[in-house]
């Protein structure tokens, strides 16, 4: 028993998997993305408290990912319980409610926190051992996981049709293996195409204010071999005009029923300057991050931070104390910007009501 | 005489002058904007290699305001030579010609060098002392920074008239009293609103890798009392979504005789993204900012820096080692994005060619 449990400590992966159940320790190790690439630092996670604020610090990030984070957190939060079944269903509800304040605008944070209640409401409804409830959870966590793995290959072969071999794409933020259970769902394209001797050359742009694309995206497509520049997000533009790129893909915290699309910040500018100079603009996502309760970008909330990420970003004061600073974390980009949605179901193309409808039935 | 000296060594405005003749001293401050906004350091220069590390180096940056220091770097250059009026001529040629390589793209540096050199060649023909040469050159140099902010106040006068009161403007980089005389060229209609109660909401994008927008920009307009947001430079397309912006005003280092503008790496993604939101894209620039012996963009050679300004701009590592990293200082604005350009002499407008020719007649 010691020894299995030893054995599954070990690093599963050879690649760098952001959301790790530590069996051996019965804890989340969760790799804190705030310090990369410069330190490889799991976060051992033994309460839904430090899985919250794990989520709201960002040590955590990128839509899927903070979902399975937050379905490990559910269980996390009910194991301690003592009590009926009902008992534990009532705390799994409260700490499904909980977990959902950590952020406000990626959707699948709610859809795994929902994926979770609806499972505990099923399990205390077949009655049972609350001990086999508990366990049952941390196994329903793991299979969000092991799907959202699945999910992103199969992002990965319909978005690669997309592309040929030569050709330059850019990428904002980082919508990555980091991001997810693996793969990523912009990147995962990219590293299938690694795998197949198909050669991309990938544009990332750095993203102001936290970098997510400097730090995460450049570090695991060169870690992966692929073939990455880095770039300022002002560069966009002038990389585009002069012929570098052929496609733009990123990923999503939320698309609107009406194909509206909410993504990092500076997500719409690329937009805007992929069809000045008529360039595909993509966007890849799993089905769960397609909300058909939000009628259109309009209805997405948009998270505001604080002001330190972009006056002293990088350690040291870069601004004038006191100055005013706006600090949205994410953007809409209008449906109309949107060339296409490439889900694990398919390829999704304008009129996107339509379309995104057709795909749920 | 050490009385009077002691009076002029004092600070000499009731603004932060980027560049100051020290007569008490005999020697160039040079206030290092790579420092700002924490600290206010000026360097003491007293020979030419110093004036051109110092633009090298960026510690002096903004267009006209290289001009004025490789001026002062042409006396300091050859007030040690001893020798006739020719071999001080040769030293000045050797000097200008030296101070050119400093940096490659804003033409104020060559054409501030080349005034310098014509000075020189007719101090050289009237005859005289070469001490009084020497000191005609220093003069020369002063002459030409006095000039430039009469000719800052004058963009000013001519830029304001197309504001009106409650109007937003953003700017890219700084093209304020920091990179000029005094007034900047994109900042002096805000300065002037501001004298005359004119309120404008000015957005500065942070400018990305060095942050001229916010160190610079924001600090000079704060400490001016100028209504100023800072944003990251991947924000201005939602700003102008918004409805926030009404203008788009930026400086440039050289506009070529067809009217393209080069400036800032950035300037052409905000050009872009004004022009796919119905904002109208101004550039302010002196009369020695038009190069019309640069037929087009395509001409204007744009100067690549170090990676490090990307992958650890602020003294700490932002990004993978051994990325690939893309680092132009400056873009190209062609001027079918360029609603007018304005000048000491007034506003120019589209035929570029003509209208920019038509100015120098």
């Amino acid at each position: 028993m010691n020894l299995s449990n030893k054995q599954e400590a070990k690093p599963a992966a050879d690649w760098l998997q952001s959301v790790r159940w530590n069996s051996a320790d019965n804890w989340l190790d969760l790799l804190d993305q705030r310090l990369l690439p410069a330190d490889i630092v799991y976060l051992e996670l033994t309460t839904s408290e430090q899985v919250w604020e794990a989520i709201k610090q960002l040590a955590v990030r990128g839509a899927p990912a903070i979902g399975i984070t937050a379905a490990y957190g559910v269980y996390l939060g009910v194991r301690g319980v003592s009590g009926s079944l009902e008992e534990l269903l009532d705390e799994a509800v409260k700490q499904c409610d909980y977990l959902a304040t950590s952020r406000p605008t990626a959707v699948n944070l709610f859809w795994a926190l929902e994926r979770m209640k609806q499972r505990a409401t099923g399990l205390a409804a077949a009655g049972g051992e609350p001990e086999a409830m508990k366990l049952a959870l941390l196994d329903e966590a793991k299979l969000i996981q092991s799907e959202d793995e699945e999910t992103c290959r199969l992002i990965g072969e319909h978005a690669l049709a997309l592309f040929e071999d030569g050709m330059g794409v850019l990428t904002h933020c980082n919508a990555g293996g980091l991001a997810t259970a693996r793969y990523g769902t912009a990147l995962a394209p990219m590293y299938l195409a690694q795998e197949r001797g198909i050669h991309l050359k990938v544009y990332a742009d750095e993203t102001r204010p936290v970098l997510q694309g400097a730090r995460l995206t450049a570090f695991e497509l060169q870690q992966a071999g692929v073939d990455v520049t880095l770039i300022c997000d002002n560069m966009a533009g002038v990389v585009m005009s002069k012929g570098w790129v052929q496609a733009v893909i990123v990923g999503t915290d939320r698309v609107a029923a009406n194909g509206d699309v909410a993504n990092k910040i500076g997500t719409y500018s690329v937009a805007v300057l992929a069809k000045a100079h008529g360039i595909p603009f993509y966007v890849a996502c799993p089905m769960s991050t397609i909300d058909l309760n939000t009628a259109s970008g309009d209805d997405i909330p948009i998270e505001e931070r604080h002001e330190d990420e972009i006056t002293q970003g990088f350690g040291k004061r870069t601004a004038p104390i006191g100055v005013k600073v706006f600090n949205p974390a994410f953007d809409i980009t209008p449906n109309e910007y949107v060339t296409a949605i490439i889900t694990e179901k398919g390829i999704i193309r304008a009129p996107y009501p339509e379309n995104l409808k057709q795909l749920f039935l």
